[in-house]
C-alpha cells in the first residue's frame, strides 16, 4: 500500500520545493554550542537540483531496540529446564549467571549479568571434558571474574525475577512531547503559552495518532491522568508495530493564566526525552530554547509553504545534545514529505529510535548503570535469601518480596519514572 | 476386525466342547504346595453348561504398568524449569526430591524419592504464606522425613540421571520361555529334550509371533547370540501394543546330545520369571517340574481334541507362586479359544501382566528393594559431587559417570540382569 503511494514528484512542483531551501533554517544552534542538527545547516542552503528522493521508503525503516539481548533469557532459558548461579565477585560485585544446557545442539548457553552489562555466548559441549562448572563458564564470558564458588540458586519463581531484571529496559511503551510552535514564536515562554491549535496543526496531530479522551484511557497513558482530568481532557495516541504511544500535546495540557512557565504542561513535556516541535511559519527553533535535563532531541516539523494548495508539504529536522548517537531513518534529501503515511511512519520510527539513542547519552547511561547495578543487587540478594528458605536452612527467614525486581507497571515510562 | 471374527459358538459344537471339561487337568499341583492355578481344579472339573463366554473380549484386556509413577518426572519436569534436592535422613537414608511450580495452575508438583518407594503429589500454593522450602515438602509427603535441610542439585544433567532411576524398573521389552510338553513327558528333562516341532507346535508359535533369524536380528534379543549363533539359529518374536517381546523357545535353543539336563536351553528359560507351556496331548504340566529360581508363573495352553478337523481349539490355564499376586485378563468361563486372533491378545497380555505380577512376589520384591536402594544412593551420590563441582567447588574433583545409574541398556530385559 505504502509503495503505491510513493511516486516521484512532477517536474514543476520540485522546482517549486527546492525553493523552500532558501526559506529560513527549521533548528538554529544554541550559543553554546551542544547540539548537532541533522541536516546540517550549510547542507540545508545548498540543496542541489539534482538529488534524489532518498529515504522516503518505509521499509527501510528499522525500530531499535534499547537491549536487543534482554529477551534472550525469556527466549532460551525462562521455562526450560537450566540453572542459576550467584555469587559476590571481589572485584565485579554481584553477579548472576545462568546456565541451560541445549541438549539437541550439544551447547551451553550462557548468560553472565554483571553490574556493567550483561554477556551472552554459547560454547559447545565438545570444548570441555567435564561438564565445565559455573566458574569456569563465568571466566569463559569474562576474564575479569575472579571468584572461585558460586552458589546455586533453587527458588522456583527466580526465572521471574531474573526476567524482570534482564528486561528492565524493555518498554513497547514510548512518550514523546509535542510542542507548537507559530511564527514569531522564540521562548520556552511563548511556546509553552499556545492555547489555539490551528486547523493545520490538528491536522498534523492526526497524522501522529488519535485524540482520545483520558477519562477512562485503558492505554498507555504515559503518566497522564485517566481518573481526574488533571492533565486535561485528552491527548493524542497511537499504536505503532507494537508499541504503546503517548504524546504529551502542549495545547492539550492545562493552560495556567498566572503561571508564565505553564509547569503544569512542563511538567510532562519536560520529563520527556524527545520533542517533537510543529512549526507554523519560518521562526526557527532555538536547539536550547526549552530548559529540561531530561529533553534531549526535538523532532521538528515545519509545515510547507507551496503555492499548490492541495499537496500539504512537511520538512523536517533533528536536533539532539552532542552526546547522542546518530540513530535512523536517515532524513530525506531533500527533507520533505508529501505523502502523510510515510510522514508518519518516518516521524514514529524516528521519535522511538531518537529515544533509545538518547539512553546513549552520558547522563542516562550514568543512570541506567546506576539502576542496573542497584537492580542487580536486589536481585542478588533476593535470590540468595530465597534460594536459602528453599533448602530448609532455619537461619534465614523469609524475605519480602522486593519491589526493586518488579518489571515495569502499566503508566510507567521505563526506568526514569522510578527515579524522579 | 477382532470383534468381527466375536461369535457365540454353535450349538453342537459347545456341547462337545464341554466334554473336554472331563479331560486330564492342564496344571497339576505340587505335592509341597505352594503355587496356585487359575481356573481352580474343583472349577475345571464342574464347568457348568449354562456357563456363559466371558473374558473373550480383548478391549477388557488391560496390560499393566509395572511401574505407573515411573514416567511423572519425564513427563512434569524432566525439561520444565524445575528444581532438586538432596538430604541424606537420618533414619530414611538418601533422599531425593524434585520440585515443578506449575505456574499456570499455581500448584507444586513434588516427588519424593526414598529407599522404599517414591511419592508424588501436587499442593496449591495457596497451601502456603511463602514458597515452601524442600523440607517441608518432603515432611508433606512423608512424615517420615526428619532430615532439616535440603542440598540444591545444579548438575545440568541431572535430569537425565534422576529420569534414568525413576525409570529404571520401565521396559517395554520382554522374554518368555516357551516349552513344548508332548504327551507322557513328565519331567523337565522330558520335556527339554524335545527337538522335533509338530506341524500343530508351529502353527500355536505363529500365534505368538515370527520365527525371525537370530543373525544379525536387530530387535530386543532378550539375551539370545545374534551375532554367533550359540543360542540357535531362529526364535519367535512379536511387537505388541509398543512393547518387543522376544520367546525363548526350547526347541529353537541348542540340543546338546549328551547333556540330559540342556543347560544351553535351560540357562534361558530357567532365568524367565514367566514361562509359557504348549501341551500337546493329555499329560498334566506339574506346577514346579521346572527347577529354576527366577520362574514363578506358567501359562499352560492345551491344544484341543476336537472332533471338528476345522477348528483350532485351545484351553488355557495359569499356575504362580503363592505369592504372586492374581492379574488379568480374567481367564474366560469355560477356559477356551478358537480365535487365533483372541488367543494371541489374551496370551501376550497374561504373559506381560504375568511377569509384572511376579516382579510383587517377595523374591523379586526384596531384589527390587535392593536395587532401587543402590541406584538411589547411587543417584544422591552423583548430584551431589557433580552439582558440588558445578558450583566450582575446588574440592570436588569430578566424578567419573556412574555406570549404575545408566537406563537399561538395549538386550536387557530389565534390572533382573544387572544382578545374575
Amino acid at each position: 500500500r505504502i509503495d503505491e503511494q510513493r511516486c516521484e514528484f512532477p517536474l514543476p512542483l520540485k522546482s517549486q520545493l527546492l525553493e523552500i531551501g532558501a526559506d529560513l533554517p527549521l533548528v538554529l544552534p544554541s550559543k553554546l554550542g551542544g547540539y548537532w542538527i541533522d541536516p546540517p545547516l550549510e547542507k540545508l542552503r545548498n540543496v542541489s537540483p539534482t538529488s534524489s528522493q532518498h529515504g522516503l521508503d518505509p521499509e527501510s525503516y528499522d525500530i531499535m531496540e534499547r537491549d536487543g539481548e534482554a529477551k534472550i533469557y525469556h527466549e532460551f532459558f525462562r521455562s526450560r529446564y537450566h540453572h542459576s548461579f550467584i555469587a559476590v565477585d571481589p572485584s565485579l560485585g554481584p553477579l548472576v549467571l545462568s546456565v541451560c544446557l541445549e541438549e539437541e545442539e550439544n551447547k551451553l548457553r550462557v548468560i553472565l549479568r554483571m553490574k556493567e552489562c550483561s554477556l551472552h555466548g554459547t560454547f559447545s559441549l565438545s570444548l570441555f571434558t567435564n561438564m565445565p562448572s559455573a566458574v569456569e563458564l563465568a571466566k569463559r564470558l569474562s576474564d575479569k571474574v575472579t571468584v572461585s564458588k558460586f552458589d546455586v540458586v533453587s527458588y522456583l519463581k527466580a526465572p521471574d525475577l531474573i526476567t524482570a531484571f534482564d528486561e528492565h529496559r524493555v518498554s513497547s511503551n514510548f512518550k514523546f512531547g509535542v510542542l507548537y510552535q507559530r511564527e514569531g514564536q522564540f521562548t520556552e515562554e511563548d511556546i509553552l503559552s499556545n492555547n489555539k491549535e490551528s486547523e493545520k496543526f490538528r491536522e498534523f496531530l492526526s497524522i501522529l495518532g488519535d485524540t482520545v479522551q483520558l477519562q477512562g484511557f485503558t492505554g498507555f497513558r504515559g503518566g497522564l491522568d485517566v481518573c481526574h482530568g488533571q492533565t486535561g481532557n485528552e491527548a493524542v495516541f497511537t499504536s505503532f508495530n507494537g508499541r504503546e504511544i503517548m504524546f504529551h500535546v502542549a495545547t492539550k495540557l492545562p493552560y495556567t493564566e498566572a503561571d508564565p512557565q505553564q509547569l503544569q504542561r512542563k511538567r510532562h513535556i519536560g520529563n520527556d526525552i524527545v520533542a517533537l516541535v510543529y512549526q507554523e511559519g519560518q521562526t526557527p527553533f532555538l536547539c536550547d530554547v526549552i530548559k529540561s535535563h531530561f529533553l534531549h532531541c526535538f523532532v521538528v516539523v515545519r509545515r510547507g509553504s507551496i503555492c499548490l494548495e492541495h499537496v500539504n508539504m512537511y520538512k523536517v529536522s533533528v536536533t539532539a545534545r552532542e552526546d547522542v548517537p546518530p540513530f535512523g531513518p536517515v532524513i530525506p534529501d531533500p527533507p520533505l514529505f508529501t505523502d502523510r503515511s510515510q510522514l508518519r511512519e518516518f516521524l514514529l520510527t524516528k521519535l522511538i529510535n531518537a529515544e533509545i539513542a538518547c539512553y546513549k547519552a552520558e547522563q542516562f547511561s550514568r543512570l541506567e548503570l546506576r539502576t542496573r547495578s542497584s537492580l542487580l543487587e536486589s536481585l542478588h540478594n533476593e535470590l540468595f535469601s530465597r534460594s536459602r528458605c528453599m533448602m530448609g536452612d532455619p537461619s534465614v527467614a523469609a524475605a519480602p518480596p522486593s519491589e526493586s525486581t518488579r518489571g515495569p507497571s502499566e503508566g510507567s515510562g521505563g526506568f526514569i519514572e522510578n527515579f524522579k
